[in-house]
């Protein structure tokens, strides 16, 4: 039997463990899964496009453990009351190749995504940072929130969208979070004094949601939206003053700001930082820019750790998706043998 | 909410529906998609490879919908007394990116892997067909002996395995078939007199099943036990005899028995002649060899004949595998929203 983590179950966990502490638990995942980054199988996500959005299979795996995402963009959706995101993934057992849990990963790539942010930032902004602005109030606005308070101590957001509604929303989530929370005019307004810049907008268009002259000395930007083909969010010449950082830099240079920039343009992988090997900020005055478009190894953190704290409890179910004789040869057999016979009707 | 077919509901499934019919049907699912197969897009399989075995991600998608299947290949897992090869896969929706259908499919591979043996040998078979050689007595043998007897009118089958407990397994199982069914000494006694010749051997290496010398003219080969890199059946002076014919080239040169012959060795695919643009079977006296390696398109036809036979139904069951907020931008909302506080506790 496979285990299985449907929405309901994981809402339950998060809201019964509160999200601080999972995000704070995941993020140590993370952390660690990017500290032994070469011990990992990498790769380009593989997406299948059509005119309506892309489909795409994220695997990854290390000597112990595979996992894949299935994930989808399809900008349109929203539209018709959809996600425009929703995802689900898998780890298994790379000796057996047998899957171990099956989970939704909606939810759980907007932890996963808040909580790289963080581990990022720990290592890239400025230790006394408390002010992030947010520019952009959707989906994932009020994780990226939670997960700075948690896991850098912010303690103040100054957050800007085009759509007042979605800023509403962001405050009604916020409003208990214990962070004192600024509604900007403007995206110029949002920056001004602060130490994290978050940009996490929807458009898919290159668009300058930030430009250089708004970027002021010692500022860390975790530029999140710019995460496809044909979609950025910062002006060139704010990647070229500051240093920029990214996951794996083969799908950054397909996804992420660095679409904007020369093929050999400078950048350094985040998990040299986290290493030890290379070093992250220098001083108090630099420009730093996580170029981030979210990477397998992060979904794969997530199942692990997702994994090791639900086996065995109620908040997982099992699914009878693996088929398994006694006999491994018999599969045939399995169509005789004794599976009840249910009172049943085919229509 | 993702439908769900889990292997007890397969069972139930082929059971109550008849395995004849459930392969007469998936192989008019098969030979249409078949047919129009221009419309897929198609790629090699996503292979992660360790000491122990691969785990594959197989996608393919037409202008509707979308599929990919998981399944692994590790051949010591009978070993440990679990399946070599099992595996899963979903079909969706192309325009919304949204899951349709999740279903167990290792016994729905057995099922297409034998309908699309079915299906070429229908076109490249002599249409008086009715012996079929079996050589390899594992988990696909029953499947195609029920398929060719059902899509061909095979009435004799001539088994072959170097393991006596298999073979009489395949006896065990196939005693209520309608087929006539020998047990032979050796591949050179099975194949002697027969029309087809089934091999789907489980050894991982370079194995000569078929020599050259105990082919006569007028037989059809099934080749599908060489399915994967370092594992072929047929000695390659059959290869040149005959005509082969594939079902992505780019990808039987790397896994069938291709890999014995030189880059540009002239193949068919399966397709054209289904279509009608190229001939099958030309003569009486031709040898035809549809080197089989499972294609991405085949389980594509698979979950879209399952999901066609089984939504609304009981035989399938609903997975809350995707977070739906009302506003699609709120996925925050749902950590705070009304989902019903059970009793639980968290160890």
């Amino acid at each position: 039997m496979v285990q299985y983590v449907g929405v309901h179950d994981l809402i339950r966990l998060i809201r019964l463990q509160g999200i601080e502490t999972v995000l704070r638990e995941l993020a140590e995942y993370i952390e660690d899964d990017f500290r032994r980054w070469p011990a990992f199988d990498k790769r380009p996500r593989l997406a299948s496009h059509s005119e309506h959005g892309a489909i795409e299979l994220m695997p990854t795996s290390d000597d112990a453990l595979y996992s894949f995402k299935y994930v989808n963009g399809h900008p349109g959706n929203t539209r018709d009351g959809l996600q425009t995101v929703i995802a689900f993934g898998m780890l298994s057992d790379v000796r057996t190749g047998y899957p171990l849990i099956l989970s939704e990963m909606t939810l759980l790539t907007a932890l996963r995504t808040a909580a790289t942010s963080a581990v990022a930032a720990r290592y890239l902004a400025r230790a006394d940072s408390r002010v992030l602005a947010i520019i952009g109030a959707g989906a994932q606005s009020e994780f990226q929130a939670t997960a700075f308070k948690t896991l850098l101590g912010i303690d103040t957001v100054r957050i800007y969208d085009t759509d007042p509604d979605a800023t509403q929303k962001f405050c009604d989530n916020m409003k208990n979070s214990g962070l004192s929370i600024t509604i900007a005019a403007s995206s110029q307004e949002a920056v001004e004094g602060a130490d994290i810049i978050t940009t996490i907008t929807a458009d898919k268009q290159m668009a300058t949601i930030l430009s250089d002259n708004m970027i002021g000395a010692g500022v860390h930007i975790n530029a999140v939206g710019g995460d496809c083909p044909g979609k950025t969010e910062l002006q060139a010449d704010i990647l070229t003053r500051g240093r920029v950082f990214v996951e794996y830099t083969e799908q950054t240079r397909l996804e992420g700001e660095l679409q904007q920039m020369p093929e050999d343009f400078q950048v350094t992988e985040l998990w040299e930082i986290i290493a030890g090997n290379k070093k992250g900020r220098r001083s108090a005055r630099d420009i730093t820019i996580f170029d981030s478009v979210g990477f397998a190894t992060e979904d794969f953190s997530a199942l692990r750790y997702l994994r090791d704290k639900v086996s065995g409890t109620s908040f997982c179910k099992t699914l009878d998706l693996l088929a398994n004789p006694e006999d491994p040869r018999n599969l045939f057999g399995l169509l005789n043998s004794s599976v009840p016979d249910e009172e049943c009707s085919f229509e």
